[in-house]
C-alpha cells in the first residue's frame, strides 16, 4: 500500500511510520518538513498535498492541537482552537481526501482518552475527542468506494510523559510503538467505524 | 427552584416545561417568543437573557440545529452549522451562565442518539452529539460553586415522527413526556457529568 502519515514527524507519527514502512510505502507529511508539506487547518494546503502525493491507499492523521486551560477561564474562542485544528483539520483531511483516495482505501484519525477519562484543563480536548468519535461513526456508514474510516484513541503516551505527567497523574501511559499497532489494524484490516482505545 | 428552559416552545421543551412547572418556577426562553428571548448563537443575546432572568437555579437547553445531508455532499461549512449552533450555542449557555447561576445550580443540555446509532445524512449530528458528550464529561469535573452539568441524549421523539420517520426507519421512538423525566432527574437530582440516554 501507499500510505500518507500526516504528523509523521511527531511522537506517535514516528512510531506509526516505523510500524508501517517495513511492509508499505509511507509518505511522511508535516507542517514544515517531510515528503509532503501540509497545514491541515488550510483546505488549500490539504488539496495541494493530495495532488502532489499521487495515488494512495490510506491516510493516517496523528496531529491536532487543542487549547488546555481551566474551565473557568475557557471562552468560545479558546474552544474554537480545537474545533478548527484537531477536529475540522482531520475532518477536512477526510472530506478532501475522499476525492483522491483509491477504492477500498482508509482514513485513520486520532483522538485521545480525555472524553472518557477527563482531567483538569481538558474540557476542550474532551469536546474534540467526542466529536471525532461521533464523526467517524457517522461518516463510516456513508462512505463510497468501500472506503473505511477509524479512530485511534490512546491514553497519554509514555514518550511524552516528561511534558504531560503533571496533567495526567495516576494515568498509566502507553508506549508509542504499542499505539502504532492500532493504526496498523485500521489500515491493514477491514474494520470501519471503529474507535480503537489503546492503553485504557 | 427557578429554572430557565431554552427551547421551551419546542417538542421536547414543552414536555420539560410541563414536567417541571408543577414543582418549580419555569421561565420559557425562545428565539422569537417566551418569557425570555434568546438566540443562543449570539453571546450578547445569551448574556442579555441571563441579565433579564434575575436569579435562577437551573438552565435546561432543548435546542440546536445541525445540517443533515449525505456525507458525499458535506463540506466544512456545512459541519460548521452544527458546531456553531447546537454545540457552541449550548456551550455558550454554560460558559456565560456560570457567571449568573446560583451556587449548586445545574445545566442540562441536549444531544441525541446519532453518535451511537448513526443514520444516512447524520454525520454532522453524530459529530455534534459526540462533542457535547465530551464537553459535559470534561466540564463537569471542573465546575465551581457546586454547579452541575448533565446531558440528555434521546432517540427520535414520537411527536416528531411525522417529519423524521423516513430518516429513522427501524428506530423505536420515545414520547416527549418520557424524555422530560431525564431533565427532571438532572435538574432535581445531584448527579453531574452524566449522559442520560432515553429510549435506547
Amino acid at each position: 500500500m501507499r500510505i500518507i502519515v500526516i504528523g509523521g514527524n511527531g511522537t506517535i507519527g514516528k512510531a506509526v511510520v516505523k510500524e508501517l514502512s517495513s511492509r508499505h510505502e509511507v509518505l511522511v507529511a508535516g507542517r514544515h518538513k517531510g515528503d509532503l508539506i501540509c497545514d491541515m487547518t488550510s483546505e488549500e494546503s490539504i488539496r495541494a498535498m493530495y495532488l502532489k502525493a499521487g495515488s494512495f491507499d490510506a491516510v493516517v492523521a496523528t496531529v491536532g492541537t487543542v487549547h488546555f486551560e481551566e474551565f473557568s477561564q475557557m471562552t468560545a474562542a479558546k474552544y474554537q482552537v480545537g474545533l478548527n485544528d484537531k477536529l475540522m483539520g482531520q475532518v477536512n483531511l477526510v472530506l478532501i481526501g475522499c476525492q483522491f483516495i483509491c477504492e477500498g482505501g482508509s482514513f485513520t484519525l486520532t483522538s485521545g482518552i480525555l472524553n472518557h477519562d477527563p482531567i483538569r484543563t481538558g474540557s476542550s480536548a474532551s469536546m474534540v475527542n467526542g466529536a471525532l468519535e461521533g464523526f467517524v461513526k457517522g461518516a463510516a456508514i456513508e462512505m463510497d468506494k468501500q472506503i473505511r474510516i477509524n479512530l485511534v484513541s490512546p491514553t497519554v503516551i509514555t514518550e511524552a510523559m516528561d511534558v504531560y505527567a503533571p496533567y495526567f497523574r495516576g494515568f498509566d501511559s502507553v508506549p508509542a510503538p504499542k499505539v502504532a499497532l492500532a493504526y496498523s489494524k485500521s489500515v491493514e484490516g477491514l474494520q470501519t467505524g471503529q474507535v480503537y482505545k489503546v492503553g485504557y
